[in-house]
């Protein structure tokens, strides 16, 4: 057995380091078959491209050249040591490899191979067994089977030609090589980056409670993302949860937790769900973060990394349209956030500065009169040969008459915990194209001003025009550090969570938002 | 009091069809002013654009020239008839205006005009009533106050630019100018097109019954959209509404659901929302199909208008990507579908069809092995230079030993309701580009192929590239006479309401796709 550099127990199978970490890796399986060759893509390409430093190895037994790099005909003939290995061979061939990575040395072994224990039938479930032995015999680590394995940007191990090459604070294990790549996909869209994500698959070595225990202790590691599909061991899971929620905030989506989900999941990964509701006291006992699918999971983590934890559920929707304020209230109230009435004072001083005509001021605020009426007090006193002109020359500030006065009277509100600002995108009677932009930059800076805590929401898109602005003023938002959700639903429930967790461990999401800088 | 072509009795106020079919128009207060240009867009651009064949005539005191026409002083001015006014001016010099309408000869006036009884402000309330006592008098109808007005691309009527101008099945009445938009883009950008679609404001004359009404009669409306915030008389609305979903599907999104969107219903619209379990007991009473959101609502059309519905809620899910899999399952049994296990005798069949190894064959089908094995297969008997190249080739059709075996295999499944095909574009490890439209082709085939009811599910998506594949699969689906919806979650509820409805009103959604062709 190697011995372990972190001194523990010699039982206790090597820690995972190495498996973040190699000095060479060998892919086993790839072909130079047209129909195979998208593999390539996968476990060559993306390793060039996020400069691995260490050897790439390509084996074969047919040899000749693959993705670019000679083809070994096997791991006994690779000229140097190989760390990591690859296997993307058939199930019924990975015992043979598993032996001659045993004797070359192979200190981590991950199988893209499926055809496990997830079958479900003896074979299968044999076959898996076999590999757990062989590795345990020869202190190897294996990641899956049935699995995508690693994306590590700082060692420039990744299995997609789009992740993003730089680190970030996130560290996710993943059961699923799909949810894989649509999580990190997703948070990387909304500006969030990985310090590791894994996918797992059929955890039969490397599970579920050893990447949360090292993700834990990962000084790149902030704030941990998990989609599980099962567990073979609920009492190590509880400590092992346990104990990573008490250094970082975790977030956990529970994939399999309908009937069907659940007989899904064992014809996924092998994996047992469980009852939904033996999960739910689990999680909420260990205080992690429960969601329940990718997109919340996304909103969470952006709540999580960007906004500051609001003083209570109570909130004020701020945006332009009195039909999508109607929508954003009930979306916000049915998560569980609720919009009070202005009370009258700050409800008269908002009628000193937002005509009432159309500007719903009572909560939430139409904010489209507002701006109608800013717009054109400007008109008479600067040039302006368009509309599109006269909005970026709006200057937010107290005493504006506009945005910055209406966001000193929102912060004279007592009981008012926070402000969503919204915009509904293809709402409006007029079509949407780069304009829009600067319309938005007031509420922009707006929310920037705003001593409450705050969150922006675009919303409401299904043209292309309207996408393509969305992404333009989302990095906008994300530039002015404004934590930014694309529908009021995942707003309000990513807020209500992020209440409740401050409400359960106070300070520590600003402990965690001043770690990451 | 003008004669009523549908010879009701004399009291009864004069009937619609003037509402939708003006000889003329005259918008009232538009502006040079940059600022206001904007409305300018909304009510001159379009009518032009969509070939309304009347007079357009402006008025404003200013004179001059407004978007391109020559602008009249005053109503008196205008030198011919005017059937429909669009007032644009402020609250507060409506009155006046409907004098002048009255002395014109106007039929309908139609008020973007906002200030009135959605104010809660006594002035506002008062306003709105006066406006009403003349219209009465004089035998004019009025849209509004505090709206878009109307679309309707048979007579060239619309508020915004980008509203396709072909005429189509749905008819839409919509207490929300933002909403209206937001309905008509979401359910264009699907396919689907609108015979009319009211937005009606705090509905001081026409109002929900009365548009509800209308459109159970019209003949060019095949299924009623409705979007209401409240209503003064639930024993007409009931009825009509009753009246209404007797002879066409009728489908229903009362905004203000929660208490804060009650209260916001109050200020957007003046409407008194009511309590949410009375509009339950009351929509399920009369048949309506009761939606929650404007993406529910959209799908809820799709499948009403494109959907063969299915026998049960029974279905099986297929699609590349176990974690994706698994969750389409969750979110259709969350849902109210339900994916049984497959039944031994199907599954042995499958085997033969289908590698074991990672696909799953449980239910949901993760086909990836199996379009695997069939790329291979081809390689060895075509020429093929590139993975992209493969699939187009690939015939579905039974006997294929593919996808068209499977639907063979699936149809002689007994309990089986319907087939969900999907996938996941972000998931998977290779980025998405165009090469994914040809890997799409061969399902979007199967699913033609398939003799039970099916529905296309194309989701998981946050790149732009992929949105841009997005929409030109769904393109194709949709020339395929594919149902397609946008997430597993949109596509499961609309599916399990279309089930629903079937069940209480059979045959009505075959008879509603017959008539629409």
């Amino acid at each position: 057995m190697n011995a372990s550099p972190l001194g523990k127990d010699q039982s206790s199978p090597p820690p995972l380091e190495c498996v973040f970490h190699p000095g060479s890796i060998a892919v086993v399986g790839l072909s130079a078959n047209v129909a195979g060759a998208w593999l390539n893509d996968c476990y060559i390409a993306p390793m060039l491209k996020m400069g691995y430093q260490g050897h790439i190895y390509v084996v074969n037994p047919k040899g000749g050249q693959i993705a670019g790099l000679p083809a070994y005909p096997s791991l006994q003939d690779v000229p140097g040591s190989v760390d990591y290995v690859i296997s993307c061979i058939p199930a019924q061939q990975t015992p043979q490899l598993l032996e001659e990575c045993l004797s070359k040395g192979v200190k981590t072994v991950q199988f893209y191979t499926a055809g496990f224990a997830e079958t479900g039938e003896q074979e299968g479930i044999d076959l898996q067994r076999r590999l757990v032995e062989t590795a345990r015999r020869g202190g190897m680590r294996l990641v899956g089977p049935n699995c995508m394995g690693i994306y590590c940007p700082s060692s420039g191990l990744g299995f997609s030609l789009d992740f993003p090459p730089e680190t970030g604070p996130i560290g996710l294990l993943c059961q699923s090589g799909g949810n894989t790549g649509y999580i990190v996909r997703s948070a990387a869209a909304r500006g969030l980056r990985f310090s590791k994500a894994v996918s797992y698959g059929n955890a039969c070595d490397i599970n579920e409670c050893d990447l949360l225990d090292y993700l834990a202790d990962d000084p790149d590691t902030k704030v941990i993302a998990a989609y599980i599909e099962g567990t073979t061991d609920g009492r190590r899971l509880m400590a092992s949860l346990a104990r990573a929620a008490s250094t970082k905030p975790v977030v956990v989506f529970k994939g399999g937790y309908t009937e069907g989900g659940g007989r899904a999941t064992a014809s996924h990964t092998g994996s047992l769900a469980g009852s939904d509701a033996v999960w739910s006291g689990f999680l909420r006992q260990v205080g992690a973060i429960r969601v329940y699918s990718v997109e919340e999971m996304t909103d969470m983590l952006v709540a999580l990394l960007c906004m500051k934890p609001p003083r209570g559920t109570k909130c004020c929707a701020v945006g332009a349209g009195g039909g999508p304020s109607v929508l954003a209230t009930d979306e916000c109230e049915q998560a569980g956030l609720q919009l009070p009435a202005i009370p009258p004072e700050i409800r008269e001083r908002l009628k000193g500065l937002i005509p009432v005509a159309g500007s719903m001021l009572s909560n939430p605020i139409d904010v489209f009169p507002m701006v109608g009426m800013l717009q054109k007090r400007m008109v008479g006193q600067r040039d302006a040969s368009s509309w599109e002109d006269l909005i970026p020359k709006l200057q937010v500030a107290p005493g504006d008459q506009g945005w910055g006065d209406l966001m000193v009277i929102l912060e004279d509100w007592p009981e008012l915990g926070l402000v969503i600002f919204h915009h509904a995108f293809d709402g409006p009677p007029v079509p949407v194209s780069d304009w829009l932009i600067n319309a938005l930059r007031p509420m922009i800076a707006a929310a920037s001003l705003c001593k409450l805590p705050e969150a922006i929401v675009l919303h409401s898109v299904v043209n292309n025009n309207s996408w393509q602005v969305l992404l333009k003023a989302q990095q906008i938002c994300q530039e002015a550090g404004q934590p930014v959700f694309l529908s009021m639903r995942g707003a309000a429930l990513a807020i209500r969570r992020l209440i409740e967790f401050e409400g359960a461990h106070p300070g520590k999401v600003a402990r965690l938002q001043k770690s990451v800088g």
